[in-house]
């Protein structure tokens, strides 16, 4: 982790909003880019995802079932926009829970990063510095398209990130961007480092410093598998963990499934072209937000796991037919 | 002017850099794209200015006249990505003097932002919200691609923005940039405003902050015409105005051309579509510029002229074969 970020988020106060935080949702890389086809949205699983999000984020459907996009820009193969302001005149403001977006880069950037070694620091050579505007170009180039996607698909007004980078951002534009009825979308990068000059800021590390400011209900993680696994998930005799509690020390044990012979301590697997961590970071980083009282899910994406868990129905009570994993503090 | 955003600097301390910003440059929209063609970028203009800012930025060229790109992303239509690794090596740290870029936004965010009024405030209005992530994700796209083909066509190492509205622009992360050795690029966009929730912020208005915290040796306006015309430059008699003074007291006048029966006093149009002021708001941010002793070239992007602006050589003397508009502090 950073020093320098974690002082300055640390010297921030907490925020204040009209209105709670309902959920953040981190849109892992994996389930929104083919994760070995280099620069490759997963169009399909995006285009689900955002309706989900819609369909969770309303309190009442106003419009109609009419979804008004909010990308007015060209797409590519067409020479129109598809702007309908005057869809817009008569429709009246809208009533939903506050949501906050973090996104993962996927088969963006991380070939940048490992090509040049961004993660390792050193600005002060050429290829480190050219590692990191590529790295920043091409997860920012995944950015805009997943705020297209997400302006498209919802009629809830989806915002640009307000930082691409934690150690420069300023919380209270955020608190003030969910104030006036956006969902600030915003995702890991390549970022000055005090420390090492340049490193890999991943979206699961701004995950848990957004958790700890803004104490969402609940915190959604959209992954690629059903979720967190004994051991890697293709291995034949793999156990999907459905329920994680975490002690007030940090260390976290299975409480479900309850099986005797069972290997409690979970295998870790990291992609060798991985910079941010993987897996590892992101129980970690689960275990650090269950610690202050919130609820972690880690779900496959697009999904009808995913949608009750966006939904907020596992709050409560984990059916027995849902699948994915619970991370939560043992009071 | 956004109160918020004025307080917000002003009470930024001065920064400190290792080195003095050489030049703050404007690629005006009109320049870098095609003005009546919605979101359609000029690819020549934008091809021949990043040519040209590599050619003035450098000091001495260590890299034996080959470019090394700095986007290592796919291009549309291309597979690969073009990558080049090898190539940096063995390359040492680049001698270059330190420029900052800003860009308007031409044919992109235009449309959207007068469609739906984000200029005139309200974002309690569906229309206005929509405006906003519309706006910005039109500009966003655009400076995504203008960064894209610096990082291309220079082996200068260019930056992506690192904020995209003033109010929560951390002066200090862009000089740790600049210290860094990259080149920022910062553009206008629709942001937040204390007074009406939400307006638009030109470029020319961020260069202007720029330039009071940076105190760059000069600035360089690249435009579509050959500078400031006494009417507008598509009227027959319209002349160049070669040189304009700006008084202590923010007053300006035309010292060049002295022609007798000229009415001196600049006939202003401001395109109906144009939510940012044009050519009003580009001469009284150019004269705030000039009073503080820092001299502002107006000039055509992409031709001989703006490459001798760039490059420093008006400073002194202004020969009488180059075309363009000095605006300077009368001392």
């Amino acid at each position: 982790m950073e020093k320098e970020n974690q002082q300055k988020l640390q010297s921030t106060s907490n925020v204040h909003l009209t209105k709670p935080i309902r959920c953040i949702v981190k849109l892992g890389g994996s389930a929104i880019t083919c994760k070995n086809e280099l620069e490759t949205i997963n169009e399909e699983n995006l285009k689900t995802v955002s309706r989900q999000l819609r369909q969770t984020m309303m309190v009442s459907d106003s419009s109609c079932g009419k979804v008004l996009g909010m990308d007015w820009s060209k797409r590519p193969g067409f020479t129109e926009t598809s702007c309908v302001v005057d869809d817009f005149c008569d429709q009246p403001a809208l009533d939903f829970s506050h949501f906050m977006v973090v996104h993962g880069a996927g088969s963006f950037g991380h070939f940048q990063a490992s090509k040049s070694g961004v993660h390792k620091g050193g600005l002060s050579r050429l290829l480190v510095k050219a590692g990191f505007v590529a790295t920043r170009i091409s997860v920012t180039s995944l950015n805009l398209e997943i705020v297209r996607a997400l302006a498209r698909g919802t009629n809830l007004v989806t915002k640009m990130p307000l930082f691409g980078q934690i150690a420069s951002a300023d919380v209270s534009m955020v608190a003030k961007a969910i104030d006036s009825g956006f969902v600030p979308v915003m995702h890991g990068d390549a970022v000055f480092d005090a420390a090492q000059a340049c490193t890999i800021l991943s979206g699961d590390v701004i995950i848990r410093h957004l958790a700890e400011q803004f104490k969402p209900e609940f915190v959604v993680f959209l992954t690629d598998v059903l979720g967190v696994y004994d051991r890697p998930p293709t291995e034949p005799n793999a156990v999907l963990l459905r329920e994680i509690e975490v002690r007030e020390d940090g260390s976290w044990s299975v409480v479900k499934p309850t099986l005797e012979n069972m290997n409690k301590r979970v295998e870790i697997t990291v992609a060798a072209h991985d910079t941010t961590g993987g897996m590892e970071t992101k129980i970690s980083e689960a275990a650090a937000i269950a610690k202050l009282g919130i609820d972690v899910y880690i779900v496959k994406a697009a999904t009808s796991h995913s949608l009750r868990a966006l939904s907020g129905e596992l709050k409560d009570n984990i059916p027995e037919d849902w699948l994915g994993t619970v991370i939560r503090f043992l009071r």
